[in-house]
C-alpha cells in the first residue's frame, strides 16, 4: 500500500511512523505547504518523499489529509476531483462544515471522516510520535456516505494503529468535541492569559508552577494556526458550552462571594462525580 | 530523630513514607482523627505507631501537620502549647490566616511554615506515594519568626525529600498560591460540572475523553474535605483570580461570537507565552 500524508505534522506525522513501523505500508509521500516541514519530515524519516499534491494522489492507494481544518476544507474538493479508486481520510477535529462542503460530490464514498481523539500540545514533524493512537478512539462521522471498500480500507489502518472505534454523525461529532476537547483549550488559553496578567505585575510565579497546574494550562501552549480553523468551524457548539462553563465559574464564583461553603462544598462534590467518565 | 505525622493523608504519607526509605527517622507516630485512616496507615507501614496527639508531641522531634487546614487552623495553637524544643511543621496550602491565630505565640519560634508544591488528585494514607516531592518546590514562609534550630532542623528534611526551596511571606504565598493551584481546581470543578451538565442531557461523552480533557479536569477528582477549607481561607485572593479568569473567558468569548477570527488568533498565541513558565 502506497500512501500520502497531506500535512506532516504531529497527526499525520504519527501516522506515518506507526505505518511504517508496523510494515503496514511501501511508500509514504508527504505534501506539506512548509518545505521546511517537508525536509525535517525526511530528515526524521517518517516520508519516503516530498511531492506536489496532483502527483502524490495518483502515485497513492490512500490519501490523509491532517491539515488545519481550514486548509483541509479550501483543499477537499479538489483532491476528490483527482481521485478514482483512492481513498481520502480526512481526520480533523470538525466535521460539519467539510462534510456538508462535499456532501454532493460525486467522489463523496471515496472519503471516510474520521477524527482520531489523540493529541498533544505540541504541533509541526518534530511533534510527531510513535503510539500516540494507541488505545485512543477513532471517532468515524457519518460512515454511511463512504464506499464500503473505503471504510474497510480504512478501519484496517484503524486496526493497525490499535485504536479503539465508535460511530457518530457531523453534527454530534461537532457538539461532542466542544465539550470534551475544544472548550478544554479555552479554558488553559484563559488561565494562562489570567496568570500572564498577573506576573507581569507582580513577577515570581513561575517558581511556583507545581503539578496541578501544569495539566490544567498545558494546552495552552497549543497552535494558533492549528486552533483558530478549529474554533471557527464549531463556534456555535463551542459558544454553547463556553456560556455554560462561564455560568458554572459563576455559581462557583457566587457561593464563595457569599461564603456559602455548603454551596460551595456541594460543587466540588458534584464535580467529583467525573471521576465515572475518567479512568 | 522521631517524628510524627498528624494527618496520614497523601501528604503526610508521602513525607513519612520518603522519610523511611532514606533510613532519615527512627519512630513515626501517626496522629489522625479517623481510625480507619490511622489503621491503613500502619498497613501501608509508613507509620510505626498511632497514638494521640498530646502522646505523640511528648515523644517526638518533629511534628508534621499535614491535615486539612481548617484542622490546622484549630489545632495548631494547642500543639504549639505542647511543645518544649520540638519542631512543629505547618505544611499546608494556605498561610496567611493561620499565621496571624499564631503571631503571638510564646512558642511561635518552633513553627516552620512550609508549603511543598506537590500533590496528585487523590488524597487519604493509599494517595501516599514516594517520590512526589522530588524536584518539587518547598516554600518557606515568613521564617524569619521560627527559631533558627527549627528552620534548620526542617530544611534537612526538605533536602532528604529532594525539594527546591524558596522564601516568601505569607501574604505574598497566598495570592500565589491562588494563581497557581487554587484557581485551577476551580477551573477543573466547573469544567467537570459543565461536562456533567450536558451528558445528562445527552449521554455519550465519556466515550471522547481524550487526553486534553482528561488534564484539565483531573483537578476536579480533589477531595471537598481539604478543598473548602482552602477556599474559605484563602477566599479574597481566590475571588480576585476567579473574577480576572472569567473575564478573560468573556475576551475570548467576544472574539468568537464577533467573528473576530484576529483578535481570537492573537488571545491563543499570547497564551503560548505560558511555555515560557512551564517546562
Amino acid at each position: 500500500m502506497n500512501i500520502t500524508i497531506v500535512g506532516v505534522g504531529l497527526i499525520g506525522g504519527s501516522v506515518a511512523i506507526t505505518l511504517k513501523e508496523k510494515k503496514a505500508v511501501s511508500n509514504i509521500i508527504g505534501v506539506d505547504k512548509s518545505d521546511a516541514n517537508l525536509k525535517k519530515a525526511l530528515q526524521l524519516g517518517f516520508i519516503d518523499e516530498g511531492a506536489t499534491l496532483s502527483d502524490a494522489i495518483s502515485r497513492s492507494d490512500v490519501i490523509f489529509l491532517t491539515t488545519p481544518v481550514d486548509a483541509t476544507l479550501q483543499l477537499l474538493p479538489s483532491i476528490l476531483n483527482q481521485v478514482t479508486k483512492q481513498v481520502v481520510v480526512d481526520m480533523g477535529s470538525t466535521k460539519e462544515r467539510i462534510l456538508q462542503a462535499i456532501a454532493n460530490h460525486p467522489k463523496r464514498g471515496r472519503l471516510v471522516a474520521a477524527h482520531p481523539m489523540a493529541g498533544t500540545e505540541y504541533s509541526g514533524p518534530e511533534a510527531a510520535i510513535s503510539g500516540l493512537f494507541k488505545g485512543k478512539m477513532m471517532v468515524y462521522v457519518d460512515a454511511m456516505h463512504s464506499d464500503e471498500d473505503a471504510f474497510d480500507t480504512v478501519d484496517a489502518i484503524t486496526e493497525q494503529l490499535e485504536m479503539n472505534t465508535t460511530f457518530m454523525n457531523a453534527h454530534e461529532h461537532d457538539v461532542h468535541t466542544a465539550y470534551v476537547s475544544h472548550i478544554s483549550h479555552i479554558t488553559s488559553f484563559a488561565l494562562a492569559l489570567t496568570v500572564l496578567e498577573k506576573e507581569k505585575a507582580q513577577g515570581r510565579i513561575f517558581e511556583l508552577a507545581g503539578s496541578g497546574f501544569e495539566s490544567t494550562v498545558r494546552l495552552a501552549k497549543s497552535s494558533p494556526d492549528m486552533w483558530t480553523p478549529i474554533f471557527k468551524q464549531n463556534r456555535e457548539n463551542v459558544l454553547e458550552v463556553l456560556q455554560e462553563h462561564i455560568k458554572q465559574l459563576q455559581t462557583v464564583q457566587q457561593a464563595l462571594t457569599n461564603e456559602d461553603y455548603d454551596t460551595f462544598y456541594k460543587l466540588i462534590k458534584k464535580s467529583n462525580k467525573i471521576r465515572r467518565i475518567l479512568k
